[in-house]
């Protein structure tokens, strides 16, 4: 229950472990095309070009920054944590000029800021996190479109913690390039990263003066595996695909609807079992994040003390606070296969006990 | 027995589908801590910096040429087959200044070559790789480091389709950055690239002028989540890191002479039935690489139908020709677990069924 990897069905560990085949075979083709067909489906999309990119989540940012942008392109990013910081840090590294829109830790991103800092500019990409890891804030996206148009950007989106537990809508945001991981909310373990990319984003790609920087991430090369011609770009990772495949039937044989809306029950139950035992919340409640909890460590409690007896006492891992909330807050998730009645109240009764 | 994956051992297929744990859980830090050891073992160095990338194969030569070059550095590439091809591709895509030495396609780079384009100019790294998996050529790589130094660079080797099955020698060869994959001789699931780096070069990365250009593939942060800060970077793959830690295992229990000599047995045997056959091998014997073989197509044999017979009939997959030997010739895999008297058998037999 820390912020991933979350817990893994027994179904998805069983798909991992088929017998390995080869990345050219017939039968692990017909799972790649459903595999795409299905993360369509989870990220409400259309788009033909949406993937798995063979590493972890942070590839997909990666993929997203260094296929869009070229140097001295402009890129205006939001950042209220970790994972905003990173974006800028990951757009700086492909050469471009980074203007950063910044709101306090443990807040959304107000759109007002952002409109203000796009106005006098033309931006080649506007980024911000969906659902923000380090925090637990959950920014509503849609503002955001119309501010991208004002300034001609791409919006880029960082969906790694809202995939399959909130919806991200895609095309109804009119997101151009989003990104997410499997060990979240898709609960499938960690190693690939789910990548989407609209029409006008990839006629941005094919347009572009200069190489891609990076070879292993150029989705010009891996979109022609993926197509139906099939060229050899790298040898995909067969078990990791099973595993996702079989994660994916899971998410879609619950329902979206059912499993967004298990994802806010078992949240707000959560919640006030937490403001119950004396935990503060710092997120205020219209922005709080579901999946991931961010929660005040009471006055006199030990940080690693507590977090080590609840592994040692219930094998229960959460996640320690990063950045300004590094030893003052603790993260809890509950995703996907994670959030269930009975975890909440294993993490309920485990902090009782703990800081009784 | 196509050019990887090869078969995965039941052992590690259990592995793999381990429950998910924390990439900060003690039990699976103590697995990443053995895994590295194991690495070296296998490569043959005492670098400290040897680890496995989070992502396939390719991904670690791109890891090597990203941390290695800075803009406008020279690099000396061997190019006798599509992975040096790629080499120098991702060499360029780091806005390095590439120098190709070529060899024809089936033949061994002439060390002669190399030194003569190196000696009146100053490299930054020489990169050759060791077993070249589009031709089956195996390269002596005993020649190189006297090469590099007399040019001032850093020895950089590809040994994706040779660790595990023949030995690659890091700290003997003298070698700087060396990348390989877990698909072919370590016989696990693809999704993760080991490489190594010695202190030659880890003193290279540290005194850059110029930012990494890739965040995900950065050495100095990966490596601060490797040692003993465990610094978080981006998620381990957990589960690919259970599989392998296990067909790691799987090595040393049989020992690196006797997995080398069983490679060399097996490689032999089929050497042997191929020519039988009236098959012909393009590459001469003193260059072959026992893991995989090049096979001419013999005259009037139709090379999908062929290929699609034994998929068909007998389970088994061959890998196609690339480059100058597509529609030419096969490329048969003994790697790992599939490297027994078994497979050899198997093959011969479905070819001698497929082409009477």
């Amino acid at each position: 229950m820390g912020p991933g990897p979350s817990d893994v069905s027994p179904r998805v560990l069983k798909a991992l472990s088929r017998p390995t085949v080869g990345h050219l075979d017939p039968y692990f083709l017909k799972l790649l095309d459903e595999t795409q067909s299905m993360l369509r489906e989870v990220f409400g999309t259309a788009n033909a070009l949406t993937l798995p990119i063979s590493a972890t989540g942070s590839a997909g940012m990666e993929t997203c920054f260094v296929n869009l942008l070229e140097p001295n392109d402009q890129a205006l990013i939001c950042r209220n944590g970790v994972f905003g910081g990173r974006m800028a840090e990951v757009a700086r590294r492909c050469s471009a000029e980074v203007t950063v829109v910044d709101a306090p830790w443990g807040r959304a991103i107000d759109p007002d800021d952002v409109a203000n800092a796009a106005k006098d500019g033309s931006f080649k990409v506007l980024a911000l996190v969906h659902a923000e890891t380090s925090t637990g804030v959950l920014q509503d996206l849609s503002p955001f479109r119309a501010i991208a148009d004002a300034c001609g950007a791409l919006l880029v989106v960082d969906a790694v913690t809202s995939l399959g537990g909130v919806a991200v809508d895609v095309d109804r945001m009119g997101i151009d390039a989003v990104y997410s991981g499997t060990q979240k909310c898709l609960s499938c373990p960690p190693g690939l990263s789910p990548v989407s990319f609209s029409e006008r984003a990839r006629n941005v790609l094919e347009n572009r003066k200069t190489p891609i920087q990076s070879w292993y991430f150029d989705l010009t090369l891996i979109g022609r595996y993926f197509g139906t011609e099939r060229v050899y770009h790298h040898t995909a990772p067969v078990n990791m695909v099973y595993a996702l495949h079989e994660s994916l039937r899971l998410v879609l044989e619950e329902g979206l609807d059912a499993r967004y809306r298990r994802h806010r029950d078992q949240a707000q139950a959560l919640w006030a079992g937490l403001e119950q035992l004396g935990i503060a919340l710092p997120v205020e409640s219209s922005a709080r994040l579901p999946p991931l909890t961010l929660a005040r460590i009471p006055e006199g409690a030990d940080d690693r003390a507590v977090r080590a007896q609840l592994l040692d006492n219930h094998g229960l891992e959460i996640g320690g606070g990063l950045g300004e909330f590094a030893g003052k807050a603790w993260r809890i998730g509950l995703m996907g296969a994670s959030s269930t009645p009975r975890h909440v109240e294993l993490c309920l009764g485990a902090l009782e006990e703990a800081l009784g």
